[in-house]
Parts: C-alpha cells; sequence; structure tokens
C-alpha cells in the first residue's frame, strides 16, 4: 500500500469535487477510490471514515477560501463597505466559473453540507459552525471598522454581522435554485443595506 | 394489493417526515415502507419512482403552509410591514417546535431540499422554484403595497421580494446549522431592512 502525500490529496480533492458538485450522501467512497485511482485500504489509511473525509474536505476548502479571495475582500486596505461588494463579486465569479464549467451551479459546499447533515451529524455540523463563525467575524469587524469611520451609523455590529453571512447563504441557495449565477450579481449587494440596530442602554 | 386513500396519506406523511428531518438521499424507499406500514408494491402503485413522491411531499408541504401560516401572514388585513413580521414569527415558531419535539431543527423542507438535488434533479429543480416564486409573488405584493401607502419609500419591489426570501431562506440554513431557532427570532426581523433601489430611469 502507497501512502505518498499525493494519494491523500487526490482523494482530497475528488471528494470535494464530487461532495461540492452532488451532495455527501450521494457520493460513496468506492466511487471516489475509483475516480481518485487509489485502493479502498490506502483511503483507510488516510481517512478512516467518510466523517473524516468530509473534516478535512471542509478544512481544505475553508483554507483555500481563507487564503483566497476571503482574505482579498476583507483586505484592510480597502474601505469597509468595498469589502463588502468585493465578497459578494467574489461569490458571483466563483459560482459563475464553476456552472460555465460544469453546467450547474454547486453553490456553497458549506451551506450545502450545513443543510444535508445538520440533523444527523454532531461532528460535521460543528465544524461547518466553525467555518460561520470565521465569516461571521470578518463579516463583524469589517461592521465594526464601518462605525468607527462614521460609514454607517451605529448598529449592532456582532448580530448584522450574522445577518449578512445569513444573507449571503441564502443569495446562494436561492442562485443554485435558479442554476443561475446572476441571482447573487443582482440579489448580493444588498448585504449592505442589511442592519440590525443595538438595543437600547436601560 | 389494497389501494385505500389512507395507503397515500401514510406514505407521504411519512416521507416528509422522514426527508425533512434527514433528506432525500438519505431516506430509501424501502425504510418509507417500513415505517408506514405498506407493502412496496403498493407503494409503486400510488409513487412510480422516489422522485415522484418528493414531487408530491413538495406539494403536500407548499399547499400545507399556503392555507396555514403564510395565508395567516399574508393576510391583506395586516399593515404590509407587519406581514413581513408575522412571517419571521411563524418560521420561529414553526422551528421551535420541530426542535422541542425532535431536539434537532429541521429547517426549511424547501430550502434543504434545493441544496441537495439542484445539481442533480431538473424536474424537482423546477417544482422548488415554482415553491420559491409563489413564496416570493407574496413578499413582493406586500412591497407594492406598502410603497402604495407610503409606509416605506419606493424601491425595486421585484428584486427586493427575491431578497427577501433569499433572507429567509439564509437565516433559517443558519439557525439549522446552529441547530437553535433563537438564530431566526434574533436575525429574522432584519428582512424589513432589506432594499434594493429602483434603476434610475434614463
Amino acid at each position: 500500500m502507497r501512502s505518498d502525500p499525493t494519494t491523500r490529496t487526490r482523494i482530497l480533492a475528488t471528494a470535494r469535487e464530487l461532495f461540492h458538485g452532488r451532495s455527501y450522501a450521494d457520493v460513496g467512497i468506492k466511487e471516489i477510490c475509483d475516480l481518485a485511482g487509489v485502493q479502498k485500504g490506502s483511503f483507510y489509511h488516510f481517512f478512516p471514515s467518510k466523517q473524516d473525509l468530509a473534516m478535512a474536505v471542509i478544512d481544505d476548502m475553508a483554507d483555500d477560501w481563507a487564503h483566497g479571495f476571503v482574505a482579498e475582500a476583507f483586505d484592510h486596505q480597502l474601505p469597509p463597505l468595498e469589502r463588502l461588494e468585493y465578497m459578494i463579486d467574489a461569490a458571483y465569479y466563483w459560482q459563475k466559473a464553476a456552472k460555465d464549467i460544469e453546467g450547474r451551479m454547486p453553490g456553497c459546499l458549506f451551506g450545502n453540507l450545513a443543510l444535508e447533515i445538520s440533523t444527523r451529524d454532531e461532528v460535521l455540523r460543528a465544524k461547518l459552525n466553525a467555518v460561520f463563525d470565521k465569516a461571521s467575524a470578518r463579516f463583524h469587524e469589517t461592521l465594526d471598522e464601518a462605525v468607527e469611520l462614521g460609514a454607517i451609523a451605529p448598529l449592532d455590529t456582532a448580530a448584522t454581522a450574522q445577518a449578512m453571512l445569513a444573507f449571503l447563504e441564502g443569495v446562494i441557495l436561492l442562485a443554485k435554485s435558479r442554476n443561475d449565477p446572476e441571482v447573487v450579481r443582482v440579489l448580493g449587494p444588498a448585504i449592505k443595506t442589511i442592519r440590525i440596530e443595538s438595543r437600547r442602554e436601560s
């Protein structure tokens, strides 16, 4: 049994594409092994279970995004509100590129998995919530900065950050259902209008 | 083989609960038959395929909602903006009740299915889009009325209606991922702040 690093990478890349393009339950370990060109024994050497594989897929994707367009969008050099626009633009172009290649808009891997497994897998659910927490923290610091700079009126930045993340996920959900990335381009910019007011001090 | 109407109803109710509580792919026809107490032959008499069953489940749920809390929320007797609040309240109490019984927040059946099957099943995808169109039409007429009554400043009511539907789905997605209906209660009311401006006439 070979166990070179490229075997693991190949399994991971194959699983990520299949989970994202279809669903978690719809893709079997045998199919992943066949497409990745690895033996089942080799698979289990790296990933004792399908759940372990999904954990690694989530890490892999979150890592790519954190160092890719999320880092670009939330660049501190950009004025805060432009970061939100950049984020929406990036989501649009990413989904559009995926659809141009596959014919189908895959949506957000994290949102897809969250709706598919949240009632059934506490380990994956916790993992996905950690990803959502990080995303929400980016929105939160952006809003704090926007308020500080006077770019927006004071508001409950923590709650509004969560609402913005929810909106982003919802827009991608609707766009996936329509199989139309333009939904992200048209509806997405409204993310800047979402506001949850601070509770009045008593 | 019996084919009384209650057999069909029993299959439908069982499938709806299982699809909603878990996922489409995760639930097999055998399990549905076993739990509903029907023979496979009887199942196929009513539903030639699992896809046919899912179509009927979507109709059944959409119908219940249209005549239940959606009708109540979008009651023309209510001022338009209160309809949005009612809709959020209804979503919150529905999810909370489901979680209190099952321990798990099931989310929105339509959103769940949309993310699970949109890349793979054009028939179910079209069906779900018809449900989303109807929901969006309710938001649209509510916004038109709100603008007419001067309750909100003029805006692109069609696009904002879509954005509000997306937000509702996104909030339920995040709440399901957190397994916490309070997310709907806290973030949901921000639906009223979402605005997409009309394009300037040229």
